[in-house]
């Protein structure tokens, strides 16, 4: 059992049929024997996933969902049993040697370890098989990419990607050493496939943004690399990590396709972030402004409504276009943003100016006024309000009447 | 590569590997050698998905979700990467020979295609396999059928045939030529079974409404003839329909459970269709006919509240009830009916019947007010108003009494 | 056909080539050869599921969502092919010697037969395989354990018990006729493992709460056996059930780790109890308690709203905790219970109270005010008021700075 070798007397060791063990085994001691796989995946997005804890995101779990000392030492369980979970835990060690229950079991993907390394190999690889066709199946990555706020998993299987795979699983060489698309298989490409594993022309990354161009988790999408780059951070460039990802996708389709599905891909993005998002940000910045909202977040319905427009249903849309899965880039997705848009987030606003000017808050609500007013007027907003002109109906009523004629038998 | 194969210079064709290939391979093309299903598939409601492009329905993804300046060539990017991808789009050939990038990749099933030809054969038969054991698995029928309107996929799962199915599915003989029930495999149905499938009696078919007899997609359901009976068309008889349906049932079940299964589900759907469907439809129409909601579409609350209940909620029911999944007829179905149209609608009926007073309106109001009062002094309705009759409450308290007396062990 | 073998004559049965059998194989039945299961089943909390039948949360299926006349011989259709599909119904036979279509086809659990014996044994094993294999799988489970009230197939396939199964099921050695985990199989644990089969040290049963502690059920969870040890039964004390479970866990995990578990796990449900179940119960009591709401139930949306956020989301919260499923402790859970408490069930309260002061009702709004008064002035709701001390913002301030501090690479 040399991975679980503990020094005598050491923190967070338990004796274990008389050996010293450490009931923990981080990173640092994958590393070394992994150390490629370990440097990659340390300076990933996914180490730095425990980050949330000391972010004002952590509101939620700690103050809205829960009470941090409504539970063992000082921790919110809506926390330990939740969000931890995924994004990991700070492990730490009880005075009388043992692991903090608040703290651990835990082996989420950004877990910080008592010997200072981050992450939890054991989040995908499991124990103690450490079989890398485990790995390398969707459900690993399903234990955290699911949900209302993430579903790659569910959008993966309803993709064509999915179905061959649910269909051709036994054909899929999963245990393959090497385990590149087009020699060792070709029914269907599985999460790792594209994101991490080796292919003809690229090596097998533990950096799991590697090949992505968007970020779909912030309110309003950019390229993956705009924030690094904005923070004069030295990094790989979005279009490096595009054309990578072609280079995956060229291991079955051919270029045109390729082409063409970025062009859909992108458009959902900025259509999304055009019509739904800026303009979404730009009413909590109007109301923030003026203090029309207190400061408390989540004390104001308009505050879930926001968070549940880009949190959950934005970004359904947008990963559903991203991966092929159309319902819930419609179903789950577009259609909820604009539902969450013109049925709650705008009433709830004009509710909320409203109350202002009975409260005689007349100049602040005038602001907040013009900000909606001049969203509602854009072009893709106007049919809310009645004021589309007879010219963009007369259009559409033509474009319905004529493809009625093409297709009239 | 004989499907592939395009005339020189032909719309849509690429150069590849010295070869000129069409990227599109339409049924036209499938349907030279398999003309019988192609013939099938022509003529079913599959091959009209599309259809819905020229429909005002697609009011959301054209109009509320989406803007179609917003992207490439005037298609909304919610439609070219939602609705499209399950129902088709009408797919171009731009000025240079290339495929629009928002009409294709697609292989939505209703896709009509450059020759003149509608579908997409490979919206199930995935390529390049092509495989028989593939198309038959129900995750195939899951690209589409999934989801908030209509989980049949999910269904399926919950319900004693998927559960067979997911236990024995390696004993399935699933790439059996004929693949017939009780000849080739007993342990459970997939979608394929009792919609295509040959049985001993049947042939199989790509006309996908071949044996179904209810059409659970209106808000208000109807015997799957009806409309083409009232257009004067002749089409196969819903009652031979479900004949056949039942002949499938034999393979495996007595008569008795099947006659009663049915009546169980013809039960369900009427329950909805008269408690829920047919009030909610006549609440929408009363408000319209006297304008105390505008023209457009989704512009108010009550619209996306009756879009819920019966596109979402009400189909969830009846599907549920259809394929025996009871967690969807009851809490994703009629629970969450019963929900929006007591607390939701009526309310919100109500409210504009109250701004509508204020405005002056009065006589609309009292013909609207008539509407709702009418409906809900039905013996279905009436627990809402508190004005059960005295012996309604007895014989209820009475019957529960009795239950426990016969079960007070 | 042994087991369907049926006297002439007797109700309920029917003429199948010449013989005359029960179409219904009853508990009683599959008894004369597995009397112990049977046994087992019947003192079961499983065996008691048809108990709903005349209880008064049968007001949804029979009134709200339904009404008993509209379908076959008074029963609801929403009841018949919702609830009861997996409760159990109340097998009749008619006078003709069938049997009553809204009472059969039917497997629920609890099932009521004619020949008095309770269950339906075909509910988890499917005929006609009756294959341990099949039953051992969580599909099997899945039938009725799953969905937006007790998801917890979602749970397990989320949790890396269920990721491990799904990677190794072919390693399961699921048709062993003894089954013990660490000798026939130690990939995973399904839902039989842990509730039902046997282990080293422990014996199979088919009574499934033998090794449950907590009740995740009602709206305020208590311990398993706290109901009965009111009532006077002697039944199995829950610290018992509890280290049943936990040598269960033993099969593959160290002590600690499991104690840790469960500490997690009781600190989640607690505070679930003590944040949002208690008050909220206390809030229902409060308005019905000075007639603020009638005795009808589910005609106001506050009732609603208190039923969605024990019965739906506060059961997915402990659910997912018991089990391991992080995103639905957090997202479908906690998230959601703090949303409908705060942002629906606060200010419904609040509108009712504001309607009954201008009724009048000046004394009952008073008492009313003063239990949500009470309640929001906890430390864990304070911050929804904008209440926190300066002390509190500035320790929770202090605490993420350190947290950065600490991680700043």
């Amino acid at each position: 059992m040399e991975c679980h070798k503990a020094p005598e007397g050491a923190k967070g060791s338990i004796k274990h049929y008389k050996q010293n063990i450490s009931v923990l085994v981080s990173p640092k001691v994958c590393g070394s024997c992994h150390n490629v796989e370990k440097e990659q995946f340390t300076k990933s997005h996914h180490a730095k996933a425990a980050k949330i804890l000391g972010s004002l995101d952590n509101v939620l779990a700690e103050v809205v969902e829960g009470k941090a000392s409504m539970a063992l030492n000082g921790a919110s369980p809506a926390a330990v049993s939740g969000c931890w979970q995924c994004h990991g835990s700070e492990v730490k060690v009880l005075p009388n040697g043992d692991l903090d229950p608040a703290t651990w079991p835990n082996t989420g993907i950004g877990r910080m370890n008592p010997d200072g390394s981050v992450g939890a190999c054991s989040a995908c690889h499991l124990r103690h098989e450490f079989a890398v066709e485990q790995v390398r199946q969707p459900e690993t990555c399903g234990k955290c990419h699911l949900g209302p706020d993430h579903p790659q998993k569910e959008i993966y299987e309803e993709s064509k990607h999915g179905i061959n795979y649910a269909a051709n699983k036994h054909k899929m060489n999963l245990a393959s050493p090497k385990w590149i698309p087009g020699e060792d298989y070709d029914a269907a490409p599985t999460c790792a496939t594209c994101h991490m594993s080796a292919t003809r022309t690229l090596p097998i990354t533990h950096d799991i943004g590697d090949r992505i161009s968007w970020t779909l988790r912030p309110a309003i999408s950019e390229k993956i690399d705009a924030k690094d780059l904005k923070d004069g951070k030295n990094v790989k460039h979005w279009e490096d990590r595009r054309a990578d990802m072609q280079s995956v996708c060229q291991s079955c389709h051919a270029k045109p396709m390729i082409a063409n599905f970025y062009t859909q891909f992108d458009s959902l993005v900025e259509m999304y972030n055009d019509k739904f998002a800026k303009p979404g940000a730009a009413l909590m910045k109007a109301l923030r402004a003026d203090k029309l909202i207190t400061d408390v977040e989540f004390d104001e319905k308009i505050e879930w409504t926001w968070y549940l427009l880009w949190h959950h249903e934005g970004r359904r849309a947008r990963h559903g276009a991203a991966m092929n899965g159309p319902d819930y880039t419609h179903w789950h997705g577009t259609f909820e943003v604009a539902e969450r848009f013109y049925t709650k987030m705008v009433p709830e606003y004009l509710e909320i100016l409203d109350k202002a000017e009975k409260a005689g808050k007349k100049e602040a609500v005038e602001r907040a006024k013009a900000v909606l007013d001049e969203i509602l007027k854009r072009p893709e907003h106007v049919w809310f309000t009645g004021n589309e002109s007879p010219e963009v109906k007369a259009a559409r009523k033509k474009a319905i009447e004529e493809f009625s004629k093409r297709y009239s038998n």
